[in-house]
């Protein structure tokens, strides 16, 4: 790879004060300068007029479910689940999830998302898109046991596999997690069994909690406690774990999840739209709780535009509390880019030296971005994804100008539209 | 004006089953068919792999405020507007409104709005940036009367002489609504008055009202009452009243609003945003009141883009509700259509022989609408103005192929932002 020189641009580090007029400098493919002195290499990238800031992180996805957008909305969960997403999920086959995932990696380099953690289904296809898309990821085979003990070893060892295959594969931009479904879809010797492999095999966890009240109501019933003690009990909550949604949480619950450092994804389009809750973000962040941010998959969002994620969540708690200072603009650009990167353990979310060079150019000439007082406050409240021009992954650049190097977007496009048709018509026959 | 064929297009009518490669006729500023047959032009619009569908109609919004976009945010309603806000507009220019509403002009031909209800001050500069945009706008200018009769007098006469001086301008893209700032900022007595005279000129009247708790309770302590009855008692309430926000209402109210007729606008960015509160929507729905959408000004929101806007209303009262059937695609797509066109008393929102050709065209063919399971779905849920690839008003092609040619959008941003930074440092010194 060569060096790329980014210059001209308002780079916005998360580390520290804007530098107006700044220099960033990528060898290889990392960060190894960032700052007002003029610097030099043979790919530069002139950035007048826009935002350089680190890529963003979508720290809770389902990626091939790009191919589910749109098929079912607007009703109850059960119904959505039963009668829709799970008759057409039964369908996927491994080239399904190669061409959404491929789909997603698309979309999320279109609107500057640099990574994302994922979980899903026929996994190995969906490492294979990730890493032609020239994306970085953190991918977990979703394992759901349903308190059957000998699935619970099949699906451990799926999971097992997936993660020792993966883990650091594409230069290291694949990283991998374990990733249990959800407390009350697994049983307390499966999530016990779990953590105990993914501390032997140094990996990470991705699970979903307390998305839904029901969730709480079973637990409750269940185990006399809610999700996050019974996890707690078990030893199962640290830095290690992503824990998507945190809806149903007690003050107590978040104390717990505050002393373990367990990290929490916030998806605040998927929970408004399932109706599922309002995850309490502000009382999270100031325990101190990593809140990172999230789409969920497209089924329930239906977009993986994380600025419109960013938006969401900065208007959704100042409401939600009454409050118009509740979650400002900073915090959230924070949530969307370092808080997710500390989620997913991959060194980025900052433009520093040393830093995975994961970073993002933002065109502020729009007419949807004139003028420009706050950029930052532009980020959250005024940008879409298409006001991305730039995106850069581990010192490579996906896009630039808008135009996308490193996938087929075609392609993509008629790939994945087939298949989801195939789906769709599949699941009307059935 | 020459006639233009949009073929090939999906047809989303909003007034019957959407058409499939259906064609609309326009014959100068009027819809002539719309329909399965073919049809000949000299221009015509391959809308193949795009829905057509009526212009959006941002039915509350105050144009030139573009130039505030993201000056002050996250603070409390009252140091927002004392300290940063009003101190600002006081510094404002018939050249600033201009310039402003220009932007927003050209902020919304972008994103697929045809029409729009402003309110706001040197409204003669407004209307001139309407009419050399090409598109449609109710104007107003923005009566703030505050219990001084002398005020009142001269507030009234300035909205009188804008009202008559420009309703049916630019070929009747331009028409005039008295616009009364709020029941809490205006006498009984004024807006008794304004009622009258508008009456008498036969115009509409745009207000504000019960956007914040604070004027509920101080319409209670003032009148004993809230400021739907009070408007009712003295007959104010009625098909011609476009009422912004409505959120602080009884069963009662909305009851009183159903029955005369009055048309509501929910702004739920902007609500959300400065933490005014949630509008009862599907309580107004269901009593059948027109409820259409706004974005509000641009300092509380910050964008114009209306399918932002629709995706937040979607999902706001679904997680308000906790129930994800309320507010479904279909319905919030009325809200920013025809609901919207109603609202304003305008010939448009729907696609049928006759109306008004206002119309636009969205690319189904981007990575973030594939795969179309549903277009009404992707329209809420997935698609941003970007995705707007040509805007038609009153017959002439203002966006073709995201190419605006009716204004020069260099000039427009460049204007824009000396003004803006012009007002930010005078704000500042004083």
């Amino acid at each position: 790879m060569s060096h790329i020189l980014i210059k001209n641009g308002y780079v916005i580090t998360m580390d520290g004060p804007p530098i107006r007029d700044g220099f960033v400098l990528i060898e290889d493919n990392k960060i190894t300068y960032v700052g007002k002195e003029t610097q030099q290499a043979e790919h530069v990238i002139d950035a007048k007029g826009c935002v350089v800031m680190p890529g963003l992180v979508n720290a809770h996805t389902h990626a091939a479910m790009t191919l589910f957008r749109g098929y079912a909305d607007d009703m109850p969960l059960q119904q959505w689940l039963e009668e829709h997403i799970w008759p057409v999920e039964a369908q996927l086959t491994d080239d399904d999830v190669y061409y959404g995932t491929q789909l997603a990696c698309l979309e999320m380099i279109r609107s500057g998302t640099t990574a994302f953690a994922d979980m899903y289904f026929h996994m190995d296809q969906a490492a294979r898109a990730v890493e032609e898309s020239g994306m970085r990821a953190s991918l977990s085979y979703g394992m759901i046991e349903l308190f059957d003990a000998e699935k619970g070893k099949s699906e451990l060892a799926e999971g097992r596999r997936f993660v020792r295959k993966w883990n650091n594969a594409a230069d290291g931009r694949i990283t991998t997690m374990y990733g249990p479904h959800a407390p009350n879809t697994c049983s307390r010797e499966f999530l016990s069994k779990v953590k105990e492999q993914a501390a032997y095999d140094n990996a990470r966890i991705h699970i979903h909690m307390l998305e839904t009240e029901a969730e709480l109501n079973q637990m409750k019933e269940q185990y006399g406690m809610c999700s996050v003690n019974m996890l707690d009990e078990i030893g199962f909550l640290g830095p290690d774990v992503l824990a998507a949604h945190c809806i149903w949480l007690s003050a107590g619950d978040m104390d717990i999840m505050a002393e373990k450092g367990a990290n929490a994804v916030h998806c605040p389009v998927s929970n408004m739209k399932l109706a599922s809750g309002i995850a309490p973000v502000p009382e999270l962040l100031s325990r101190g709780v990593n809140v990172a941010l999230g789409t969920d998959g497209c089924a329930s969002n239906n977009s993986l535009d994380m600025f419109g994620e960013m938006k969401t969540a900065a208007l959704l708690h100042k409401v939600n509390t009454m409050d118009p200072t509740a979650l400002p603009a900073g915090e959230v650009l924070k949530m969307g880019t370092s808080n997710g990167a500390k989620a997913l353990g991959i060194p980025a979310g900052i433009l520093r030296q040393g830093m995975a060079a994961d970073i993002i150019i933002v065109d502020m000439k729009t007419p949807g971005l004139t003028p420009v007082h706050e950029p930052v406050s532009h980020l959250i409240y005024a940008a879409r994804g298409p006001d991305v021009k730039t995106t850069i992954v581990n010192g490579r650049v996906l896009m630039e100008n808008g135009i996308v190097l490193s996938m087929d977007q075609e392609k993509v496009i008629e790939q994945a539209s087939s298949a989801a048709k195939r789906l769709a018509d599949e699941a009307k026959v059935k």
